[in-house]
């Protein structure tokens, strides 16, 4: 498995209990005997779903299955498998995933269609439906509502550390609960860069308004984390809230810009970005967590563009690992990234050191102080394309040899 | 400079003279002493130019000269130097470069406007152009016509050999030579992953016909070389016709779509195509140079771009390294180009051996087959994606560990 991530938390947050959510864990055997490698969250009657998934032609049978269920936003089921993403397996791919949710439906006594699916692993394998089918009876029994930490564990492929967060919030003075655990993304081997989030929360949010607060804040959180590219077959982010709040006098939001929810929005973002960055900080091989700001760029997404390209520069990337303050790297990374940028009003920053300003080497920069900063762990690297107003940040590590290491050994 | 890329030739073919070019190379200690870094292309009166330039947005300063006087298409000299890109370097990197141009033009006995300038090494650091100029005098009185393995080497800068090929046509029954040098693309450290290709010829061919017949060329040669990304700052390919071929008979071609250059065009295609491979096979650190062939897309751009998705994916290619048939990788790749696939119709071949099909493994694939083809030395992935009728090949190497300590390495 190799070294865990020196970004590992030595403390892991404790998530307490949601009202209307319950976990189980399992062994099931999927791919490796004896360690947990399923998960079974059950949802109270009244909860409702959205998310946000994968944009990949290629994606994964359950991801299809969620895209078409999610239309509806109720939710009383969610298994989560590792170790077979069941993508790229065809008919019988699909019927895996039908025979899981019927399954999954009879435990948790409700409809096929408010059951959520996601798998993550190896590509290509059928994913034998009745390894999973046959522990959901049991997994639903014993079923408690603080296995967070577990349940962060089952969903684990080469992650180093489970990912979890929670956050308070209030809408209109009641107190609302939000939990989240996440696996990592891009450069897992020996299975696929996968990213999925499961996201839980007390609040009463209808599915539509659901949609409208996490898909945006989902851009500025999982969408601004790259590895070693962008999408796999099978991202998955999906929230769940069971509505308790309502009993506690919390109102029933309708509609995503209704302004009680701006205190629950901030919250939410924030526990979003937070596991976003464990993901980044957990990249196979990973020495140091890289911040890369674009400002001045014409739109946002060109801003993202030229911020990606930079953080997913492989030149760029051994430079970090290096500890060389290689700007140069970056330049090119910038003029590749086909967006606009006007080479005579670049800046960049390593850090507060202002390294290139107007075309050209800062005046006083020397290339000592950019090596010092380069011996940081977390490094902040932020450019100015000078022509616009727009700006985004990415989220990276460096690329070292212990990544080759782990993604060159054979599958096994 | 690391270990010597197993693809280099046992022999490097040789490159006979071309009437109407003279080259001379020198030492000018622009970055490293003692090696040379500085070329010197002269040409007769009546050559004419055509080339393919960098599309990055923060393009070097001799590109920018270069896509200038491109424009009126005549050339009298060609001034190439490594160690040092002239790239983010601002006015001072422009008025080095009108320097260059100038002493070059009066050591050539021509105008500035005829002179081509190319630069590749680090980035972002002045060129001191005295260094060039002061040796472009004593060069001219040196210019040779058979000089082009000396050529070849005073371009490079990491790359482990000289890349040199030479092919012959005729047009009209009057026989034609093309000569080519180039240096590496893409992994290129400590310097930028820059490719340099220069190609000389007697054909009589008028500037706009030349660059008809050249970039459409460029696309499946050049541009179809992907290591760790797309364009540097300073990507250049120049053509040189001198019109010599003319007082032996040739036409003077104005079209490029004139059917007289038929053969022409083959032969140069196919010189073309062998400097990219070459600059493949040396990319940093690589062991297995690889082809990437995608059909069945909507258009030859779709079917680029995911065969580059492919080529560039830092997990197919450690896959490749480490000898792995892991073509669950090769689908997320697919999938994440952004372009249409049909999941369910798609198709993958390592070599002969047919791993994928109709979404899903294919019936008769037996890992050790994969297994026993990704222990070649050249490794050819072919993919259907079901949608179309459009193709494309990219050549690329893979991901190793050598790639992580060169490019780790702080420069010096």
């Amino acid at each position: 498995m190799g070294k865990v991530s020196p970004f590992a938390p030595t403390e892991l947050p404790h998530l307490g209990a949601i009202d209307g959510v319950r976990l189980a864990t399992a062994s099931a055997g999927i791919r490796y005997p004896g360690r947990t490698d399923l998960l079974l969250a059950l949802f109270d009657p009244g909860t409702t779903v959205a998310g946000v998934l994968t944009q990949s032609k290629t994606s994964s049978a359950p991801v299809d299955w969620c895209r078409a269920h999610l239309r509806h936003g109720m939710a009383r089921a969610l298994v989560v498998n590792s170790g077979n993403a069941n993508a790229f397996t065809g008919k019988r791919g699909h019927e895996a995933v039908e025979q899981t949710a019927k399954e999954a439906a009879e435990a948790a006594g409700c409809q096929a269609a408010d059951v959520y699916i996601a798998s993550t692993g190896v590509i290509g394998e059928p994913l034998i439906a009745s390894k999973i089918a046959s522990r959901l009876d049991a997994m639903a029994r014993a079923a408690k509502p603080d296995a967070y930490e577990a349940a962060a564990r089952a969903i684990m492929t080469t992650d180093t550390y489970p990912k979890l967060a929670t956050r308070k919030a209030e809408i209109e003075g009641v107190e609302i609960t939000i939990n989240g655990i996440a696996k990592g993304a891009g450069m897992i081997a020996p299975d696929m860069a996968t990213m999925l989030a499961f996201l839980f929360t007390d609040a009463a949010i209808e599915p539509v308004a659901l949609h409208e607060v996490v898909a945006p804040l989902a851009e500025d959180s999982f969408n601004a984390v790259t590895i070693d590219g962008d999408t796999s077959t099978s991202d998955t982010l999906l929230i769940f809230a069971t509505d308790a709040a309502a009993r506690r006098g919390a109102p029933r939001i309708a509609r995503g810009d209704d302004k009680r929810l701006a205190n629950f929005r901030t919250a939410l973002a924030d526990l979003m970005r937070d596991l976003a960055q464990q993901i980044a900080k957990d990249g196979e091989g990973a020495t140091k967590f890289v911040t890369v700001t674009v400002k001045g760029a014409k739109t946002k997404k060109a801003a993202r563009a030229i911020a990606k390209s930079i953080a997913n520069s492989p030149l760029v990337k051994t430079a970090i690992a290096g500890e060389d303050p290689n700007w140069g790297r970056i330049v090119a990374a910038i003029g590749k990234a086909g967006e606009d940028a006007d080479r005579d009003r670049l800046a960049i920053w390593l850090g507060d050191v202002l390294v290139a300003k107007d075309g050209a080497v800062a005046t006083h920069y020397r290339e000592q102080d950019g090596a010092a900063y380069m011996k940081n762990r977390e490094i902040a690297i932020t450019v100015d394309v000078g022509v616009g107003k727009a700006e985004a940040t990415v989220w990276t590590c460096d690329l070292t040899a212990d990544y080759i290491a782990i993604n060159t050994d054979y599958r096994s």
